[in-house]
């Protein structure tokens, strides 16, 4: 029965919203299904998210991406492996699309290096279903400002064209792997992107 | 006049006082030196030192590995490359091939792999000069526990067959870069390490 989702997207795209609707959605069936996310989903890397998230530490290219890389191990080690080992429906928000995205299209990083080292993090465990919720550069950053206030992470603050290469990536990363990877149009009212997901993941259950 | 001097060697072979020492002599001589350690040498970095040496924090072997390499990204960009840069000598207790000899011969990672891998962490920045403090397992350990009233970090707990490993890594590593990397009696009284360490660091200065 172990099934691991993983939601990816541009920030404000709606994702953790949607993850937890449907993790509430399959429990409320009487499935056995754990919610999770990155960075900092493991205990011990929580602190690593804070070092990622803060908006005024100078953190170096590289640093970025092992700090996230380090997180994903751990993640993988400590939650998602035990979790699917034990027959659960895992549902990650972000993991090792977003590597892809936001450190090779967004900060520009050696794609073919970049998916190797990855594969490293994730050692073998690999999504079976990736739901993409996809929405514009400009809808996204207008609802995730929204939500907090004004922006507030390291990414946020980036530039309007670091998050059109991180849709980008999202894109064509879509376009390798439209078994595993489902675009959802995001643009649409949460109801009716919940109930698309929910057919998605019902079809595709074991 | 900017050089980039490394101290490596196990648990307990006199690296940190022998680094101090030296810096200290070198500054005395109206040089300008900067004393610098890994893990976190730089200020984002001390935290990813205290996830590092928690004896009780389940840490995943890869996880450990991205955040060694997250920690020496930083402290590349933020602290050696700016003092090189700037005319000063470096000294770094611990540098890449701690990597090597932890990583690689203790933990038992793929060597081609971790050479590759910390390359990138390193960003071209690499030791003119490696003082390779030798001594015995048993020697180190026994100082190390000594100084510090008992074991206490992760590494320091590994079994004496991990801290063989680690110096039979060091053993090799010298073999490969015997140009770069000098190796000193750490079992020799202090004074006479830190007299030789002088010796090899004065002849190599530009």
């Amino acid at each position: 029965m172990s099934f691991f989702i993983t939601f990816e997207g541009i920030e404000g795209c709606g994702k953790s919203t949607q993850a937890r609707v449907l993790v509430e959605r399959l429990n409320g069936e009487g499935r056995q299904a754990l919610l999770t996310h990155e960075p900092g989903g493991s205990e011990l890397t929580v602190e690593i998210r804070r070092l990622l998230a803060d908006p005024d530490g100078e953190l170096d290219r590289q640093a970025e991406l092992f700090l996230f890389l380090a997180d994903r191990a751990q993640h993988v080690a400590t939650i998602i492996r035990p979790a699917l080992e034990a027959g659960t429906i895992v549902v990650s928000d972000r993991y090792s699309d977003s590597t892809m995205a936001y450190q090779g299209y967004g900060r520009g990083h050696d794609l073919r290096w970049l998916a190797e080292i990855n594969q490293k993090a994730c050692q073998a465990t690999m999504p079976d279903l990736t739901l993409w919720l996809d929405c514009s550069v400009e809808t996204g950053l207008d609802r995730a400002i929204k939500q907090r206030g004004g922006p507030s992470d390291r990414f946020e603050r980036e530039p309007l064209e670091f998050h059109r290469s991180v849709r980008g990536g999202f894109v064509e990363l879509h376009r390798q792997s439209s078994e595993r990877m489902v675009r959802i149009d995001a643009e649409a009212p949460p109801e009716e992107v919940g109930n698309e997901i929910y057919r998605h993941v019902a079809g595709r259950l074991p």
